[in-house]
């Protein structure tokens, strides 16, 4: 069956844009090495994306999609956080307005970032539900067009492009791309461009325990909403695993993990004194599978993780790091 | 009149290091860019580098010159830390054996760093001196060949490939080049070897005011020693002024600034969350500069920042970012 996002999509947003995004760096983590069994660990840092995050990507190629008129009319989107910023930005650099409902206990630094760009940020509810129902009232009211963070065909094929460029930059051959899960862009695009380019490298996606979607949805063989767990992955609370992206999960992630809190701590402190970047707990739940043995890390191995994003509110990032 | 390096040291020794050390990624941090007044601000990240600074590249430099006679007998190192890092990682790469001597008041971090590369760790007095001597004492007792940290040609030409290397990775037009100052290896070298590139780029040069060695020296026309005052930037803890450094610091850095500690720590913090980058407190005194307003970063103007390290001690880098 045919899939929801072809290669030319990905290769197509990888074009489109390339003005708007940065190329981020691929970095080796000689440092984090001294952890696993002998792997080369490879980071390729989403975090020193413009907005923080990997998010812009996707945003970037849907606001490239809409007409003059479109952006007249200015953009709406739900979002926890980072996917705002990414929303923010990309509206301000094309002249639109942006209106972005976040839940009320988003952390600050997220509603500042998004507010920094010029966005006008509608705090409302707690739940994805809430956002969602606030933005269709949104639209209703001003016409807005809408930037869904995961379910836009357009969105999955602009976040396959970080895969895609990590691949690019890595001179050899990998074993493995590990992909941090949560509302499931990422995963579906970024694993579906692995597999186009070369079925042979292993597609690992890694998902909170608290909120295992997708884990249960591929139990079920269908898409579930599951209870929402207490998680510090804040850009990976997502309960509710929709169609689009299980199935693109189902067809391209050759192995889905879910990782408990405490290593996710643990590998946002590995990341700080080892490989000295500054990710947020959800952009290093890949590292957190490994630091807990569920990635085959054996000498001979290559493994390139996409470390997500860096937008941290400060206060608790460093009670984190003190452990 | 000649200076103590040529600019075909510096090709030389980029040749000779390029198996042993690592390119690391030069990058704009945009989100850093909002806090000054239009300039591009790009990293040059040795933080990254395989021991987590800069050192390698001029022990590595200096290793490659050593006989196999010399490497049996070993090498031996004073050092505040990270300059051991790079020798022990280097020593053992090269199966010869290293006596690291520390202040006994070095970082763990640091002393954990210089022993999981297999080296000695010796803990001997608090200042320059104490150090050095108990070098000359080892190397009569067995023979070790000295690997100084700042006054080797060999160590600063290895040292100078840091700035090469960001201005050959930078595309278009370079307008400074700042450079965090300690014991002076680093600026003689990249100062050196910016000018010898392009005597417009302006090449500037930040030590702690605690530690004013090189602004108190140039005043008086020749190398001091100041009194070591209290700074959190413990790798720029050197109070004397050493001669091959004064003159290349003296014929090659047009500006040379001095920084206080607020500033220190707050550019720490800006690198954390912003640049997304954990960098030590010596390693962003540039970027502390700029916060102070003593750098322009007026718009049109692109500006490259060495970040020399990220060699932090946990405990005391998570308060740091407390504030």
């Amino acid at each position: 069956m045919e899939q929801a996002i072809s290669m030319q999509d990905i290769a197509q947003a990888a074009e489109r844009i390339r003005p708007y995004i940065k190329k981020t760096p691929l970095v080796r983590a000689e440092k984090l090495e001294a952890l696993f069994g002998g792997a080369e660990i490879w980071l390729k840092l989403e975090n020193f994306q413009i907005t923080g995050s990997f998010k812009l990507r996707g945003v970037a190629n849907k606001v490239c999609t809409l007409t003059e008129e479109e952006l007249k009319r200015g953009v709406t989107a739900a979002s926890s956080g980072n996917h705002a910023q990414a929303v923010s930005y990309m509206a301000a650099l094309r002249g639109a307005h942006a209106a972005i409902v976040m839940p009320e206990n988003a952390p600050q630094a997220k509603v500042d970032g998004a507010r920094g760009f010029g966005a006008e940020v509608i705090l409302h509810g707690f739940t994805g539900e809430d956002r969602d129902q606030k933005c269709e009232e949104l639209i209703a009211r001003y016409g807005y067009s809408l930037i869904h963070s995961h379910t836009d065909p357009a969105v999955i094929a602009g976040h396959a492009t970080a895969a895609t460029e990590a691949l690019e930059q890595m001179e050899g051959k990998v074993d493995a791309v590990v992909i941090p899960c949560g509302a499931g862009s990422l995963t579906s695009g970024a694993a579906r461009a692995v597999k186009g380019l070369n079925p042979e490298i292993a597609t690992i996606a890694v998902e909170p325990a608290a909120v295992p979607r997708f884990t249960q949805s591929l139990a079920a063989g269908h898409p579930v909403t599951v209870d929402m767990g207490q998680t510090i992955a804040d850009g990976l609370r997502v309960s509710k695993a929709e169609s689009i992206n299980y199935e693109l999960i189902r067809d391209n992630v050759d192995t889905l993990l879910t990782i408990e809190e405490n290593w996710i701590e643990q590998a946002v402190r590995e990341m700080a004194f080892r490989a000295k970047v500054v990710a947020e707990p959800s952009g290093c739940v890949g590292i957190a599978a490994a630091l807990a043995g569920k990635i085959d890390t054996s000498a001979g191995k290559r493994l390139i993780f996409l470390i997500t994003g860096g937008n941290v509110d400060g206060e608790f990032y460093s009670r984190l790091l003190r452990g």
